[in-house]
C-alpha cells in the first residue's frame, strides 16, 4: 500500500513551506499519500497544534506518519522526534507537540532523531519542517530507517489532565475551535460523578448547571455545554462564538462542582 | 479507477476537524483519492456553500463523490441525504446546501441515509461530517452500500431563479468571492432578450447600462458588469472588491430592466 | 508514473475555483497526482507568487507540472505560457509571475500557449485558471501536446538582483511571510564579501552589524538578521513579526555597506 503521510504545520497557505515539504516527501518517496492535515494553527502556538493532532490522528489507518511542524525553536538544541504511538508513526519538534498522543497512547517507543548531516548537506537553522521532518518522514516511507537515539523522555506540556478531586474537579479551556467552541479538559465521564447530585459549571461569565445534547438544542445566541465530538466537556453558543461572546481564552479556568444549595438541601 | 471523493467544508484550516474526516475516509477506503474543494466556507453560511458548490461539482467525472458539510443544525431532526445527481453522488445536511446542484441536475435520485448505529458505535450529536456524512462516503466508496430511504424532497433554498418577467427582471447577489466580485442570479443569456432595446441593471448605488468582456477592460477601480466564469452576470470592480467599494452584500436586490429614456424615445 | 501537479493560486479557500480547476485536471487527466502548493497569495499578487514559487518548485521530482495562477490581467491580452526550466514545468499566466523560476533556470525553453478554442468551447474572459491553464496540465499530464509557439521573452518583474557593487549594496524586501519574517534579494554569500571588514546593514529604523544563526540565538522580542531557508539574507524578531513590529513592506530598500566608523579606525 502507498504509505500515508500527514502534515500540520503553522506555515499558513500563503507561502512555499508546506509546498516545500511536500516535494521533498514527493521526492524521497514518490508514491507516497500526502494529506493536508491543518495549515492554519496559529504561528508558534505549540498548545494548539498538540490539540490539533490529537483531534484527528486516531481516525487514521496503523503505519500512517504523522509530520508536526509547530516549532518556534527551531535551530535551537530541542530534539528532532520519531515517535511511535499505538502502531502510528509521528515526526517532529520536541517542544511538547505530541503531548496529547502521547497521553492517550498505550504503547509508545520514542527516539531523538540523529542528523546525519555535514557540509553542504546540512539542514537549514531554520527550516527543519523541510530539512529534518520532511526528510525524515520520507526515509521512512521509502522503507529506509530513520537514524536515532532511544529515549523514554519527552517534553509534555502541563495541564493535561484537571486536578482536584470527588465533587471539586478543576479543569481549563485547551482549545479555542473555528466556531469560537470553547473545548476544556474535563472528560465527559467525568459528570458520571455527580450521578445522583446536582453540579454546576463554571467558566469565567457562564454557569452550567445541566448537558445538552447539541447546539440547536438550545436558542439561537444561547450558551450550553455539552459532550463535544472530542467526548470533552465543551462550551459552545448555538449559532455564535462563544469565545468571543464571553471572552473565553485558551488556558482560562473551568470549575465543575456540587452545586452548594444541594448541599445545604441534604 | 481509485474513487474521488471531493470535500467542501466550513471548518477552516486551523482544527483537527478536516482531518478527521479524511482519516476516517482513509481507514474505510484506503485508496480512495480525496481532494480538497474548500474549507473556509463562512462558519454555518449554507447560501455560500450551496453556490460553491455549483461552481466546481460539474468539472469533475461522473462517480465523483461529493461530501459537503456546512451544517449548523448538527444533531438536530434534520436529515442526512444522499443524492445521485447526473452520475455525481453528494452527501451531506438535508439544509438547502444542495439546492444549486439541484436545481441544475437533469436527473437526480435522493435518499435519506438510515443511521443503523446504536450503542458504542453511535455517531456523536455535534460531528456528523466525521461520524455520517465520511462514513458513508468510505462505505460507499470502497463498493458497499450505504443503507437509506428513497425521498423526493431535498429542503431548498429561495430565491434561486430571479422574479418578474419581461422587461423588468429582479434578481439578487448569490455570492461574494474571494476577490469581491459579486455574483448574481441572473444567467448571462437574459441579456439577449434586450437585444434590439436599451436596458439598465442596478445594485445599490451601481448602475451598468453595458457590458464588458474582463476585469481589465475597464480602468483600475472602475465598475463593471460581465458573464462571471459561472454564465451568471457578475459585478466587479478591476483590481479591487466591489463588494467592500460598493457595499454590495450577499442578497441584495438586482434589478435589470429597460431604460426608461428608450421607453419615450419609441 | 502518476504525473505530478503542483497548484499555486491567490483563489484563497472559500470559494469554487480550485476545486474547478482541479475537476478539469483530474476529467482531463484522472491518475493525475495534484499537489496543493499555496492557494492565499494576496489577490493579484504577482510579485508574492513569484516568490513563494522560487521556495518550492526546486524541492520536486523532473516533470512535475507545476500550475500558477495570479492572474490579475485575466483575458487581456497577456500571453499563456508553458516553460521547461531544468526538467520541470511551469504553466501560467506571461505577468512576471515566473521570474524568480527563470532566474534561477540553467535550461529554459518558453512557449506561448495557441489556444485552439472557438464557439461553445471558448475559454471563459475570467477564468483562464480553469479554461486555459488547468486544462493545458491535464492535457500535458495525459501525454499529448499542448499546441505553443517558441517564444524567448516572458515578462519580468524588476529587481530581483540588488544594485550597488563593492562595499555598498542596495536590495530590498521581496517578500515578508506568514511569520512577519523579512525577506531580502541579498544572497547570504554576499557577506563574504565583507569576511575581513565590518558592516552593517540597515532597513527602515533596523540596522544590523551581526548575523545570527537561527530565531532563538536572540531574546524574545529581539530583532535578528539570518540566513533564511532560500539561501537569502531575511530580517526577523525571535517570536514575533518583524514585518509588524517594525513596519516593514514589500519593497523596502535593504541597503548593506561597509561600516563608516570601521573606516576611521583603519
Amino acid at each position: 500500500m502507498q504509505p500515508m503521510i500527514t502534515l500540520m504545520t503553522d506555515f499558513g497557505q500563503a507561502d512555499g513551506y508546506v509546498a516545500a515539504m511536500k516535494g521533498v516527501l514527493l521526492s524521497s518517496c514518490p508514491e507516497a499519500r500526502i494529506i493536508d492535515a491543518a495549515h492554519d494553527i496559529p504561528p508558534g502556538d505549540i498548545e494548539a497544534g498538540a490539540w490539533v493532532l490529537r483531534e484527528y490522528a486516531r481516525f487514521y489507518p496503523e503505519d500512517t506518519i504523522h509530520v508536526c511542524v509547530v516549532d518556534p525553536g527551531v535551530g535551537s538544541p530541542r530534539e528532532a522526534l520519531l515517535l511511535e504511538l499505538d502502531g502510528q508513526v509521528f515526526i517532529g519538534p520536541d517542544n511538547g507537540l505530541f503531548s496529547w498522543v502521547i497521553y492517550g497512547a498505550s504503547e509508545q517507543r520514542i527516539r531523538v532523531i540523529d542528523r546525519p548531516f555535514d557540509g553542504a548537506d546540512s539542514p537549514s537553522t531554520t527550516f527543519h519542517g523541510r530539512d529534518i521532518f520532511a526528510w525524515a518522514a520520507g526515509v521512512l516511507a521509502r522503507g529506509s530507517i530513520v537514524p536515532g537515539t532511544e529515549t523514554s523522555d519527552a517534553y509534555m506540556l502541563k495541564g493535561l489532565q484537571p486536578s482536584g478531586s470527588g465533587m471539586h474537579i478543576q479543569g481549563r479551556i485547551v482549545h479555542i475551535d473555528h466556531f469560537g467552541n470553547c473545548i476544556t479538559n474535563l472528560p465527559c465521564g467525568m459528570l458520571g460523578r455527580f450521578a445522583e447530585i446536582s453540579w454546576k459549571l463554571r467558566c469565567g461569565r457562564l454557569r452550567f448547571t445541566h448537558h445538552n445534547r447539541t447546539y440547536s438544542d438550545v436558542a439561537p445566541g444561547e450558551a450550553l455545554l455539552l459532550t463535544g465530538s472530542h467526548q470533552m466537556l465543551e462550551l459552545a453558543v448555538n449559532g455564535s462564538p462563544a469565545a468571543l461572546t464571553y471572552g473565553i481564552k485558551c488556558n482560562d479556568a473551568v470549575v465543575l462542582e456540587q452545586m452548594e444549595v444541594d448541599r445545604e438541601r441534604f
